[in-house]
């Protein structure tokens, strides 16, 4: 069993700062008071425990208040992309069969039968009783991942997958009492839900950042009013780019940025270096609950481009045999992968002998660091968002004109990289067409940034699609 | 399941400082190395995993490195206090049904049935393998307290409870990879004990000190070579009077004093923040593998006296209502609290529906900070030793002179508490003469340090010894 966390971080720290950002500032206790005023006002209006509910909101202090009511009531959060279209979140709120559906903003949901809450909405309600204690195996909160087949997976994270991560996490970066965390992370997904959860279990403070300003970032790190900072390469860059402009350096009280979501250019690094930011690049996903490998920032610039090795209680497996410079799949096992996935996926156990296989592929090096080689089955991550190319194939090849379709990544200086459409239509259609067509059908970040037309596709001799194909097809355009 | 500590520790961290002395230092592969060596001549000594293998030897280097090749052979480790005598000892062999000895001193076990081997012989033997995962609910250690029965319970320390024990402790004293723990406590004893384990855990160094030396712990702490220390009520006044002599301060990389085993005199952390020692109080038990309640150190000064709150995953229960103020025994639950005993006790659960009833006498008050008001069952405290009166007493009666006896604790200067004895005799008997009787049955510091010769004891009506009356009636001689 484990303690009900806010309740019990509460009774041990009341009077710690919790959360803040450049206006409001509240103690445990006084979230506590506003979780718990949220909670009654959920329940008077037919939420209860272990129901699924669905919160789409900004990432405000009004909905990091509203997460803490819904683990005070330990209901399952199905936390949704903001980015996302109302047919890709209709089909979400039906495979998670949610009951309840909280949100700012009625009109996105407009004609959906699931009840509406506002987040705004509290109402006065009678006091309620919580269960202090909570199942480990209990789900906390599910997110979306889209998979390989186009068809969105909910992915549970248990309260014992967010305790062991946060723990494992600790051993490896450490925590003072005096830490502070700026989150400018969506709390939809794991790198800011995890942040969430790990103030709790420390007792440790969030600087919240509704959304991420680079240059009131910049400033934070330099005054050291934060000591640690999760972010991905874009926000990482244009940071640094902030601090370089203006010629500052991080606050000695300043501990780390836990770089993730994709590979950190090795130029970076050294940038942040300079300018004292030490630099830990993670390798974790919404399966694992955030960090599964971390590399030190001892080890940042003598193991360049590797993401580290596992967290003490984690375990990494490339391929069969592990043998050094062998290239294969990754697996990870360990307290913080999820037991599977709900809904559609229900009875698809992403495990095999208690391993996931997270379709990335790596390998490790003679000392054991593990280094990505290419994202799980053709994963594009645009600045920290994951695309999966079957999902916008899938739209494409519902317009009338094309054929058929293949996406990929390509790289963009701005967010990593980018989806790249290739398609082989039937009949004339104009760019702009199709651009339009895939906005109505998907969130803006997954609309191709380049659509290629043309007479075949790669395909192998199953009449599988070659993505790699296309990627060097793109790499041959870009040289041209 | 859990990592095999020390093998997880080396893949991730080899080249960091593992353990140091004034004298010789190993990183974690160097001890793996050491390790190795000792556990496979172990193995050729017939010592196999899950085998009962007692360790009887002083806390030095070879003896640290001897536990580390018994936690990579995952045997069950059965601690035994140096201080004891031959009887005590081989009454702890019997009850662990202990197959093998590791000793120093083969003298100590002269004419014992159970096989020796030497801590200093490490034998060539054949390469051998481990397992790379250990079972969460597996005997890790065993360490003997004595109880109301004046009969020792060998106490079940799992890899989970101390596992639990190392990571709920992180959460409250903080860790950074920069940080050093000063072990001065026996390596037989949780307390430094559950040092090896966080170490491993946290891939911390240790400084060893084989014997508590107060000026070098104190040039240690002014120097900043270590940064927290466990220490007892002597040790800790023994630094403060060595740095006040010298006008020394703790370094500001020294963060923390971890006491426990008994009651801090408030002088003394009014003098140890003088010298920016801050010091964080602990209560714990062998039953709880170290640490189950801590005052942190910013609440010291204002909570006085008091042992501060559970760790993030454990709980705590005074009597049966957590009345503020209401005094009532004091019952502890959580991952930390043993499973229970082996041998003679192994039926007699210790816990009631999850909860250790711990036999302490506490109440919190209205901020939920516990205080300690008595040990369990009239527990003396002395130097950090547990000392149970009943066991004192069972020797005595055991004298031709002595009709009965009661033990109680008394204040001392230098030991916190020592053992009184008053006895009711038959026949003419000098102090002395019960002084040595006692010297031949018990460690030296169970030995009464005063004897009072009395005409009855007090007893209630069912004849049971009142142990507070003893007391009372010590104060009163103290007074007179």
């Amino acid at each position: 069993m484990l303690p009900n966390f806010l309740m019990k971080r509460v009774q041990l720290t009341p009077d710690r700062k919790a959360l803040q950002t450049s206006t409001v500032t509240y103690t445990f206790r006084e979230m506590m008071q506003e979780a718990d005023l949220r909670a009654r006002s959920l329940y008077a209006q037919g939420v209860k425990s272990h129901m699924r509910v669905a919160l789409r909101a900004p990432s405000t202090v009004d909905t990091y208040l509203m997460i803490q009511a819904c683990l005070l009531l330990q209901v399952e959060l199905v936390l949704l992309n903001r980015r996302l279209t109302r047919e890709e979140i209709d089909y979400q709120l039906a495979d998670a069969e949610v009951s309840r559906i909280i949100t700012d903003d009625f009109s996105f949901f407009e004609g959906c039968a699931i009840p509406l809450i506002s987040l705004d909405d509290i109402r006065e309600a009678p006091a309620i009783s919580y269960s202090t204690q909570i199942e480990r195996d209990a789900t906390a909160s599910i997110m979306y991942t889209s998979g390989t087949t186009g068809f969105p997976k909910g992915v549970r994270q248990t309260y014992g997958n967010h305790t062991a991560n946060a723990m494992a996490s600790i051993t490896n970066l450490g925590f003072l009492p005096t830490d502070c965390w700026l989150c400018a992370m969506p709390l939809f997904h794991i790198s800011g839900l995890s942040i969430v959860m790990r103030s709790l279990l420390y007792g440790m403070p969030v600087y919240l950042m509704e959304k991420f300003d680079a240059l009131k970032s910049a400033q934070l790190i330099q005054e050291g009013k934060v000591t640690i900072m999760s972010v991905v390469a874009p926000t990482l860059r244009a940071i640094i780019e902030e601090m370089e402009q203006r010629e500052w350096q991080a606050s000695p009280k300043f501990r780390l940025m836990l770089a993730g979501g994709g590979v950190i250019p090795e130029s970076y690094i050294e940038r942040a270096n300079a300018l004292h930011l030490p630099i830990v690049q993670t390798y974790g996903m919404t399966e694992t609950s955030s960090q599964t490998a971390t590399l030190s920032s001892e080890d940042s610039l003598r193991k360049l481009g590797s993401v580290g090795k596992p967290l003490f209680f984690n375990d990494l497996k490339v391929g069969a045999s592990n043998t050094p410079y062998e290239h294969g799949e990754i697996y990870v096992r360990g307290p913080h992968v999820t037991p599977g996935y709900i809904g559609k996926f229900a009875d698809n156990s992403p495990l095999q002998d208690g391993w996931l296989a997270t379709g990335d592929l790596g390998y490790f090096d003679e000392e054991g660091y593990l280094y990505i080689l290419d994202r799980r089955k053709d994963l594009i991550i645009s600045g920290g968002e994951n695309i999966y190319p079957a999902e916008i194939e899938k739209v494409l090849a519902r317009h009338e004109a094309i054929v058929e379709a293949g996406v990929c990544g390509v790289p963009d200086e701005q967010w990593g990289e980018v989806p790249a459409a290739y398609i082989v239509c039937d009949s004339e259609v104009r760019e702009e067409e199709i651009i339009q067509f895939c906005a109505q059908h998907l969130a803006r970040y997954k609309i191709p940034k380049h659509i290629y037309f043309c007479e075949t596709l790669p395909r192998n001799a199953s009449n599988k699609l070659l993505r790699r194909e296309l990627r060097a097809w793109n790499y041959s355009k870009s040289n041209m």
